[in-house]
C-alpha cells in the first residue's frame, strides 16, 4: 500500500478504536450514523460516497478525502468523473481549495498503483 | 411563483446584470465558469447539482442552496433523493447546518407547489 | 414574546414538523442526537449549551446562536456569564462575530423583557 | 441615505452601545483593537480597509462587507478598484462568495447614489 | 514529554517570541488580550477553557485544540467529560471534526501519560 | 532555499503539472484563471498579491499562505507591511489564524534569509 494511505489507515484505525472504546453514547452514535449515511437508498452508494468527497474538499478536511476518495474509487469512480468532481469543488469552494485536490490526486495516484499491482499479482 | 423564490431571482438577475455589465474579465470568467461546471461530462448535469447542493448545505450558502435546490428539481431529482443529500449533508457539515436544511424544505415546498400549479393547468 | 423570537420559534417549529414527517433515518436520527448531545453527564446542561453556544457563535450560525441563547438563558445563564462567553467568541473567532454577538444581544434583551413581564404578571 | 445602509447603521450603532455599555472588559478591548487595526501605519488606511474587505468577502459576513464597502469608498476606493477585489475574492473564495459579491455591489450602488445626490445639493 | 506535545510547545515558543519581537501593537496586543479572555470572572478559568476547546474543534484548529486540551487538562477536567465535549463538537461541527478528535484523543494519551510518569516519578 | 519552501515548491510543482495534463476544462481554466486574478489593473499586483495573503490567513490555508508570502515578498512587501496584514487577519479571524501567523512567520524567515544569501553571493 502506498505510504500516504498507510499512514492513514494505521492512525484511524488506532484513534477509532480508543474513541470508541471509550463509554460515551453520543460520540458512539454519531461514529454508527456517519457510517449509516452513505449505505444505499434512494441514491446509491457511489453518488452518495461522490457528495461526501465534494462536501469534504469544500470544507477542506484532508482526512475527509482521502477517506472519500478510497470509498470513491471502490465504488469504481474513474479518474475523468474525479477531475468533474474536483472542477465543482474548485468553482464552489474557490483557490483555497486548491491544496486539497492536490493531495487528493496523489491519493489518487496511489490508489491507482496498488490496483495496478493488484491486478499485475492476479495475472501472474 | 412563492414569494422566496420569486424574491430569490428577482435580486438575482438584478444584481448578476449590474455585475456583469461591468468591465471586469476575472469576474466574467468567473461567472461564465460556473456555468460550465454543471454541464454533462463524465457525470450527469443530475449527479453535478447534487454535488454543487450538497458542496452548499455543509458550506452554509442560502442563496446557493436555493439556486441548486432549483436546479436538482428541475432535473427530477425527488423527494426521497433530496432527504438522502440532506442526511449526507447533517453528517458531514454538523447540526450548524440545520437551519439551511429547514429553508431547503421551505423552497422545496414552493417547488412542489409551483410544479403542482402548472400540472392542474396544464390538465385544464 | 419578542418579534425577533416569536419569528425564530414558528419557522423551527414547522420546519421542523415537516423534516421529521419524512421518513429519512439517518435525518431523523441526527434531529434525536441533536437533542441528546445537549442532556447532563459528566457535565451539566447549563455547561453544554454553553458549549452549544459558544460552537453556534464562532461558527456564525444565527439561528443556531439564538437556539442556544435560550437554553441558556432558561438554564440560569447570566449577562456577565453571557458576556464572558462572548469575550471568548470574539477572541477565537475574530471581529466576524460581531455582527453575530449583536444579534445574541438582541436575543438576550427579548429574553430579560419576557422574563420581566412574566415575573409582573406573577406578581399581579 | 438608502435603505439598505441605513438599517444598517441604526442596528449596528444601537447594539454597540448595548455591549459598550456592559462593563465586559475583554469585549471592550476588543472592540477597541478592531478599530485600530485600520489605522495607517506602514500601509495605509485604503489598503487596510480593502484587506478587510476582502477577508469579509471570503468568510462571508454581510455585516462586515457593508461596514468596509462604507469605509473603502470613504477612503477612495474606484468602481474599477471595487470590481478587481470582488475579483481576487471570487477567486479565492469560489462561488459561494457571489451572493455576498451581489449584495456589496447593491451597497455600492447606494453609497454612490448618496454622493451624486450629495454633489448636487452642494451644486444648488 | 510526548513527541507529539514536545513539538507544538517548542515550534510555539520559537515563533510567539518572534512575533512578539516584533514592534506591532496590534498584533501584540491582541495576544495579550488572547490570554485575558480565560481568566477567571464570572465564568471559572475550567469552564472557558472548555469553550476555548470546543470552539477550537468545531473551527477545526489542531494547534488550538492541543493548545486548549493541556489547558482544560491542568484545570482537571476528566476523560468523562472530555468525551462529552468531543460530544458537542461532534453534533455541532459534524463529521469533519472527526480527524480533529482523533488528534484530540492522541493528546489526551500523552497528557495521561505525563501525568502517570509524574505520579510514579513522586512516589519513588 | 529554506526547508520548507523547498518541501512547499516542489509537491506544488510536481501536482500542478499532473493535474494541468488531466484534459478537464473546468479544471485547467480555473488555474489559469487563478493566475490573472493577480495581475496589475487598476490596482497593482503588490496590492493584490496582500489581499491574497489576509484572505488566505482568515480562510487558514498554508499553502496558500505560503505562495502569496513568497508572491508578496517578490513584490517588495516590507516585514512591518507583513505585520500588518497579520494584525488585519488576526483581529478579522480571531486567534485560531495564530498557528497560521507563526508558519507565516517561519516562512518570513526563510525568505529573508535566501534574500540574505543571494545579497552576499552578488557582493562576492
Amino acid at each position: 500500500m502506498g505510504e500516504r494511505l498507510d499512514a492513514f489507515h494505521r492512525f484511524r484505525t488506532e484513534m477509532n478504536e480508543k474513541i470508541l472504546a471509550h463509554d460515551n453514547l453520543v460520540v458512539r452514535r454519531f461514529f454508527n450514523l456517519d457510517g449509516q449515511a452513505y449505505k444505499p437508498g434512494a441514491l446509491s452508494s457511489k453518488v452518495k460516497e461522490m457528495l461526501g468527497l465534494v462536501a469534504s474538499l469544500v470544507l477542506r478536511c484532508d482526512d475527509c478525502v482521502t477517506y472519500h476518495m478510497i470509498q470513491c474509487h471502490n465504488e469504481g469512480v474513474t479518474r475523468d468523473e474525479f477531475f468533474e468532481i474536483f472542477g465543482v469543488a474548485l468553482i464552489v469552494g474557490g483557490s483555497i481549495t486548491i491544496p486539497h485536490v492536490r493531495r487528493a490526486v496523489a491519493v489518487l495516484e496511489e490508489l491507482e498503483a496498488e490496483a495496478a499491482a493488484s491486478r499485475a499479482k492476479d495475472d501472474a
